[in-house]
């Protein structure tokens, strides 16, 4: 089958055998996979790995040993926990020190044909999900995570800066979970993408407040000056959400973290169904956030086009 | 009066003006102060000053025009809010927007014969603590806080990394409070001022763990490799209490916080009240923290002393 494959850094769309399932696992069929900054991060070998790339998909399952899921169009959860280190048996799967995780760590992932997985990792998706929907399941749920985590409060204002897809991604999944959602960004059209669900956004350097005080900050930028602008517009005792896993160093005076009181959050994968329920109720306007799709075969271009820094999500269908 | 003073970065011993204290405020002759770390930022310009140095202090009231504190040996909060901007209204005194702090911010300081502060900034020293002891309040308070701020559980280990004052007082104040603390620090003759309370202390190169997942650490080394080893050290979902207020900045990566959803929580200072209670305990072994005592009139050698690398409290009796 076809793949598009990162190893020792160098990035090919090889010929390589069908993935077999093993004992715990179904083969899915990849109807249609997403690019994410991650995939960027394991290219440029921030993240360790070697193998197929891509955690985003929807797909079809071949065949299911346990039967009942073959045939099912899914989405699946992208980290394979080995249930028996000291934060398994802790509950933390997410956080298991031998974690595997398709496209990233240690598992082939869904820029390919084929993939395998956990029965248990799949969730099948609602008929009134297309798939140019579903392929967001994942980083939709990253953005449930946040309440998920933390408690949001219906009447405060939560403020997301960076208008990239994550933080684009976040700000409608706040908004369609019934919070106040702001956001700033730098690029005009990107926010523009917010307009249909009337979430007001403001281009940076338009940006009207000092000390604005907002009580909960959502950093999405994964740059220095994002985190810096964060520290500034968060009120006294107020919350930042941290989701950026860039392994870039960042060099930043921290002190008003403690003299402000501030509580920076980290958050990361969050859980599918609930996802799964925002995309049924089809309110969203995801489609607004897909820049292109391409084939597999032409997926050297779709890397080239997602690097774009026009570009939003990248779609690739085998 | 003698006054130690910092005035456009320069340090001196003057002789000044007794102050007058405003309609609200009393007047305060100083018993015994201490030099804190936040001292020398004041000094270094790091905060910018001009005035009398110092904020840990206990004194004894001279004149109190509400009459009820004359002759009181009292300790005092040291900030002083407006009560008119939108975060006094907000209830967030300690975050005003217009806030004056003694010895750092608009406002004299302690390390002088005299001060005067608002009647409601006093707290009276119970009979059974020492001056000795009583200079400590603040600093303790700033202990007390973490646990006011948030929910530490009496099952959960706590770490304590950095053996300077203000983690030597956290470690002994959580541990007061009845919490599971263990200190990591670099100097052994600092870790031995715990041995009387029986707390665990490890010198850094001789920890003995890798991926410990420690519930709580507190990071009090104010230095970017500290705050590098309490995200290695600290469990998923985790929590890190950040405690420094220096100005430097850090060159780090924070990935680790939004992979393992770590909490980054600010902490400053705290109430006086439950600080006094636990000095009254007295068990504290607070005398283990005093490296010296000067007259106000060496308070320059004081500060000199203060800087020494084995130096922990230096206290300056006027």
């Amino acid at each position: 089958m076809k793949a598009l494959t990162v190893r020792n850094g160098e990035i090919n769309l090889e010929n390589i055998a069908r993935p077999e399932p093993a004992e715990n696992e179904v083969l899915i069929k990849v109807r249609l996979a997403g690019l994410c900054n991650t995939d960027f991060e394991v290219i440029a070998g921030m993240i360790e790995f070697n193998g197929v790339l891509g955690h985003e998909f929807v797909g079809e399952v071949v065949n299911d040993p346990a039967g009942e899921l073959t045939g099912k169009r899914v989405v699946g959860e992208i980290n394979i926990p080995c249930y028996n280190c000291s934060r398994c048996h802790n509950n933390q799967y997410k956080h298991c020190k031998n974690i595997k995780a398709i496209g990233m760590r240690g598992k082939d992932g869904a820029l390919a044909e084929y993939l395998t997985l956990p029965g248990e990792n799949l969730h099948i998706v609602p008929d009134a999900v297309t798939d140019k929907e579903a392929v967001f399941t994942e980083p939709i749920a990253a953005a449930v995570e946040i309440a998920e985590q933390y408690h949001l409060k219906p009447s405060e204002k939560i403020m997301v800066i960076g208008d990239g897809k994550l933080g684009l991604i976040i700000a409608r999944t706040l908004w369609a979970l019934g919070f106040d959602v702001e956001m700033i960004g730098r690029h005009q059209e990107k926010l523009d993408t917010l307009k249909p669900l009337n979430i007001k956004t403001y281009l940076e350097k338009l940006y009207p407040e000092k000390e604005p005080d907002i009580p909960v900050v959502i950093e999405a930028t994964g740059s220095t000056s994002g985190l810096k602008a964060a520290i500034e517009l968060v009120a006294p005792e107020g919350k930042i959400i941290y989701k950026t896993t860039t392994a870039k160093n960042h060099d930043l005076n921290l002190a008003g973290l403690a003299i402000n009181e501030i509580k920076l959050l980290g958050s990361r994968c969050g859980p599918f169904k609930p996802a799964l329920n925002l995309l049924e109720r089809n309110e969203l306007h995801l489609d607004r956030l897909i820049t292109d799709e391409y084939k597999l075969e032409d997926s050297l271009d779709a890397l080239k086009a997602a690097r774009e820094k026009s570009s939003l999500k990248i779609l690739i269908r085998p």
